[in-house]
């Protein structure tokens, strides 16, 4: 079973707004076993959205178009779906009614303009909105099933699963289900090699990786006829994608490295506090960007002059002058001052070099100091690593930040 | 001049990614004149892309593809060019040298896969990558320049400004110029009344407000045959903008609210510190996000519990169980001890109800104190403001730390 996916809209193809709507129809798509083709984005023209319609009828069993069904001169969609069935545009009379009632409610009259909104081409059937004034279009063109909705996503979403899923083919046969295996700390080369023969182009369930801001997502998609052996050989694939990458597994579907490392934290009953230079209130913010990290974030300190590392966390001016600001002994003495007035469990530190200037031979753009202290008792241990990154000063920063939080969340794993 | 823009992705198609990048592109391309007849998305699969670029590149004089460049084995995009092309895959031996450079750089071996990356279908052209290892290719093709980028945005955007643009082919007997005036303070209605008829859409120079994350971005766009008038027509909307607009512009271009309050900094020779409890770091983070921001800034504190404020700043417990955490008092002494302690001329203090727990009937959910505090001499001076932001915890810490830096820009208008 295929699917093609329209959007139409000037503002998309202008680059004003971002499609997200074929990204999210698609997905539901995928879970009824129904893959999508391709997404095309055309234009408020007629002809091409004419050529868009005939193109996907052509290829699909089922045609989704969202966009160019509201009250103005630019919206089109409803007169292309007429010309390419070579039906007349006709008055729907209850949805006309419907649309004046909705202004009723609003206390405003209903612009003339409107009522284009309540045609339909004949042999096609009108959809029900119940989010807004413009109803969607179903037809058959061929073998192809074409369902139109409004582009405002709240409606769409809303008459997508009313109208839709019902009206999709039935299944015939076959069940996608489909599972992401997140990583971090090694390339994506490193994660494909590792993986080895599991992401080859012929194997189902199909294993593929896309990589974004050093996370590396194990994407895993399983094809079967039936629904028990899909998602048996789908949790199969996602075990032994988990085996093979070991420890640099952090998650699956879309939970993040600072939500692991939190919701580790809660669970512990334990708490942080980070102490950082170059990434300058970074690490603190991942922390403190979920709902609810109170309860284990507990603060820190951007100690990004060298006066404020000695003023604030003690690290002494000698120690500066000796190795420098970006230099394990600082980074060791970062964690463990921090730790200590921040009466926490764990206390994190960075101190680095983000670039573009401050960068030496010796010390080049990229080159940053991690350290963590861990409280045992009354014991304190500093684990403390170098590491040199990649890229500009934002990508030094963003992975300084995120390997930070990865050690925290290994050293949650062991202890 | 036309141009069709293809996204390459299974995981486009399948729903677990939205195409940013496409839209992005678009809107590059209109600046300089050139108008993206559609976008297509397609999966990883080589007679799908193959067949997206021979349709795309004979209705296009300019076809864009994003993604299929990694490293791994449904990274299709190179072989499905060669394809079109009708040429054999040859390697690049500079693009080898300069991948295993950024792999000895981050001190592993490069995986064998990696070299599939510096091949180059024979008489296309390779273009250097500088945010990672996947250089992106140009060709022609009939009439059509193709060029070929990484799916990943950031380096994908770095690539286009550096190789696209150059490559673009010229307008004839056109001019388009644009601008974009940035304010911050009012909301899009405030602003389009402001504005009022210099906002009518037959007018040339066209003005349109877009609003993102609370910035609204006033874009100008003149059209005239002739460059001088189209300048000249430009430099004068722009001011007429300004004019209107008043203290609510801060910038031009793509000038971001830290970036202009830092120059400001910069120039007068000041610094600041910042004292954060709702927004968790993000406003050190947004001061830092500039090179060479340690010109101006010191340093800050992240006291998201309670015994934080009290231990590192010195909030006395009484005023905490008297006005509550997020109170003017509160603001005002983080405010004045983060003066005193970082030996700053400046500093900002935030506290406040980011959500989605934590609110009550007097403080709900958006409840934001910021407090300045300012060094005239031997005075200190303590302004404080109380502020209902909407949205989730995400909007109202996003606008939180935008508002804080808004405040210390209007003071440095002013002294």
């Amino acid at each position: 079973m295929k699917a093609v996916i329209l959007a139409i809209g000037d503002e998309l193809v202008l680059g004003q707004n971002v499609d997200t709507n074929s990204a999210w129809i698609s997905a539901r798509l995928v879970e009824r076993g129904i893959f999508t083709v391709f997404h095309k984005t055309v234009p408020d023209d007629q002809p091409a959205i004419v050529a868009a319609i005939r193109e996907a009828a052509e290829l699909a069993d089922v045609v989704i178009v969202t966009g160019g069904l509201g009250p103005t001169a630019d919206d089109l969609t409803r007169q292309a779906l007429a010309e390419v069935m070579q039906a007349p545009l006709e008055l729907h009379a209850p949805s006309l009614e419907k649309m004046k009632g909705f202004f009723r409610k609003l206390g405003r009259p209903m612009p003339d303009t409107n009522s284009i909104q309540a045609m339909c081409p004949r042999g096609a059937e009108i959809l029900e909105n119940d989010f807004g004034t413009a109803p969607g279009l179903k037809a058959r063109l061929g073998r192809a099933t074409v369902l139109i909705f409004p582009g405002v996503p709240k409606e769409m979403k809303g008459m997508f699963d009313r109208h839709a899923l019902p009206a999709l083919p039935g299944q015939s046969g076959r069940t996608i289900l489909t599972a992401i295996v997140n990583a971090f700390g090694a390339g994506e080369s490193v994660v494909a090699e590792k993986l080895g023969e599991l992401m080859r182009r012929d194997r189902n369930p199909l294993v593929g990786t896309t990589v974004s801001a050093g996370i590396i997502a194990v994407r895993i998609r399983s094809d079967f006829e039936s629904v028990e052996r899909a998602r048996q050989a789908l949790a199969e694939t996602v075990q032994a994608v988990e085996e093979r990458l070991g420890d640099l597994v952090f998650s699956r579907g879309d939970v993040t490295l600072p939500q692991v490392v939190g919701e580790r934290l809660r669970q512990k009953g334990r708490s942080v506090v980070t102490v950082e230079s170059c990434t300058g209130g970074l690490l603190a913010k991942l922390f403190t960007d979920g709902a609810g990290s109170s309860d284990y974030f507990r603060g820190g300190w951007v100690v990004y002059a060298n006066d404020m590392k000695q003023g604030q966390l003690q690290v002494p001016a000698a120690m500066l002058d000796a190795y420098g600001a970006v230099s394990e002994p600082v980074a060791r003495t970062m964690a463990e001052q921090g730790l200590a007035a921040g009466r926490a469990d764990y206390a994190l530190a960075v101190t680095g070099v983000a670039g573009p200037s401050g960068g030496s031979a010796e010390k080049p753009v990229g080159t940053v100091w991690l350290a963590l202290a861990v409280r045992r008792g009354p014991e304190v241990q500093v684990q403390a690593e170098r590491f040199s990154f990649p890229g500009d000063r934002e990508m030094v920063r963003d992975r300084s930040a995120k390997m930070a939080l990865d050690m925290l969340r290994l050293e949650l794993l062991r202890g």
